[in-house]
């Protein structure tokens, strides 16, 4: 027997973005959103979870559409002044946003795990589904460059992913264990479905695939994995992505995609302006899912969650809010 | 051979308002400010200074005087956004401000001492006189109330000053030296003077003199000690004094001020309100300066700091910026 649970993996913005578009749809008993803390980092002694905190904003309806990340009606005084300090300024603090950090971090120091401290201010913010770190220990993606391995960050906002890409890494896997709540989900009698949002699988997703036992527990899956590419015309909508698979020596297109995933992969939602990849994609054996993933207001993403679940059996009943 | 070297020993607003006066007509060189971090308190995993910003606020004529504390221009995005996370609001954090707290409180925690993390973020805020604090270990200044002792900001913040006051202490002294910058301004060769600035005498400069051997380097003083009160109009201006010294059995007045430091005092500026007071103080020794004390604006503080100076000898010869 399966069931109605559904498991998401979402790295930051895009990823976020459906994982909203689930949270809309789906009771909060009926979702377990698992994000990437791969990107975490420490920064002027505050812990930052970038992908945790756009997961947060997405369902508390605080992200910033506009800019692309962080919350909206953000302001910068903090950051200006800590500038005026002589502190570093190539992380961009907005001031809404530095309160997420402060709390988090403080508690963090006060001995609660980053599952306690996300559950106790995701609630804070009224949100009732499950925001879970991948895993309450560290493991940190880290991008190989010319001048060696550079932190996540640290790549992707200090250098603006200019440096080529010569591999990617998890600095901590093997030895990195699930969150308890990533864990119960994986193992939950009711699971019906896996989903992978549109982020980076290389920079948002194998993280959370390199945790302990998630490759294993997802290959032994008895429910339909389905994931949205988040690739868009042929390219990334933002972000590294397709600059990556170029210096990676992949082609960029949907075939990287559906390879990189491999037999993890049972269905794969990939945008209309791509539709052109379905046969060969379809060939190799994978079900492919054209429709529109570019996912501009509430409506374009609770429509790509309603597509994704119906993708994996997972149909009709869903509660429209 | 005396100098011109000043020595001012300061608490938060009132005496932040002399100790930028002082800062105004001396050059760097001959000035050290002594501030009272006997406030010092740690809140949402930050190290908050409330004294030392102020002084650091006055003196880089980033202080709001309309509000009577913290940084012009402030905004609070941050602290909306921490009471929506749940968090502690009863100590109000500006955005500016909570600049102040990160930087602080990272640089600290990486193995600065106090004063280092001082000197370097009042320098960073274009301040070239030096803003020392007391002590670089903690000493906590605590009210006695019916409930028990209260931590300072506890007492002062959150209880508003309400509770009625039955003694003050202050945890870890004796056993807190003195700042490394505190014990050399006091063995200066060339100290001219030491300026008491106008703070409340229990609360903010008791806790200067109860670190180890000020109260014994001051009665050894070969300069002029010279005092403002923090009275105006028998009354204090702003702040507890005046309900402080009701519940501590003292008369409300400057004979409570100058019985207060006793010996330790050459000279007492009082308020021309009180002008009344300056007869009897005078019969009992000490030289009265009667004085406009209250500081509106930066005429205000310069000419208080030269007319405080005058009274210790030190005449002539500053410089107005």
């Amino acid at each position: 027997m399966t069931g109605r649970h559904v498991l998401a993996l979402s790295g930051g913005v895009g990823g976020a973005k459906l994982a909203a578009g689930l949270a809309a749809i789906l009771s909060p008993g009926e979702l377990t959103i698992v994000v990437n803390n791969g990107d975490d980092f420490e920064h002027l002694g505050l812990t930052i979870c970038p992908d945790i905190d756009s997961v947060t904003y997405a369902l508390a309806d605080l992200n910033d559409t506009e800019r692309g990340w962080g919350v909206k009606d953000e302001t910068w005084q903090a950051m200006v002044m800590l500038r005026d300090l002589g502190e570093a300024d190539w992380f961009n603090l907005g001031d809404r946003d530095m309160a997420m950090h402060i709390a988090r971090s403080w508690r963090l120091r006060a001995g609660e795990t980053l599952s306690q401290v996300t559950s106790r201010l995701t609630r804070s913010l009224g949100i009732a589904h499950a925001i879970v770190p991948m895993s309450d220990a560290p493991l940190r993606t880290q991008v190989g460059t010319a001048d060696g391995w550079l932190d996540f960050q640290r790549y992707f906002v200090a250098e603006q992913c200019r440096p080529v890409a010569t591999g990617v890494r998890f600095a901590g896997a093997p030895g990195t264990p699930p969150s308890p709540a990533f864990m119960a989900a994986l193992a939950r009698e009711d699971l019906g479905a896996i989903v992978v949002c549109p982020s980076n699988p290389y920079l948002s997703v194998d993280p959370i695939l390199a945790v302990d036992g998630v490759r294993e527990a997802l290959a032994a899956r008895r429910v339909p994995l389905v994931a949205v590419s988040p690739l868009v015309g042929g390219t990334s909508l933002k972000g590294p992505l397709a600059k990556l698979l170029g210096e990676l020596g992949k082609p960029v297109g949907n075939a990287s995609i559906a390879g990189h995933y491999g037999a993890l992969l049972d269905h794969l939602a990939i945008d209309i302006a791509d539709a052109a990849d379905a046969a060969s994609l379809q060939r190799s054996g994978l079900n492919v899912i054209v429709t529109p993933t570019v996912m501009r207001n509430t409506r374009d993403r609770e429509q790509l969650a309603q597509t994704v679940l119906a993708a994996a059996g997972l149909n009709g009943g869903w509660i429209r809010v």
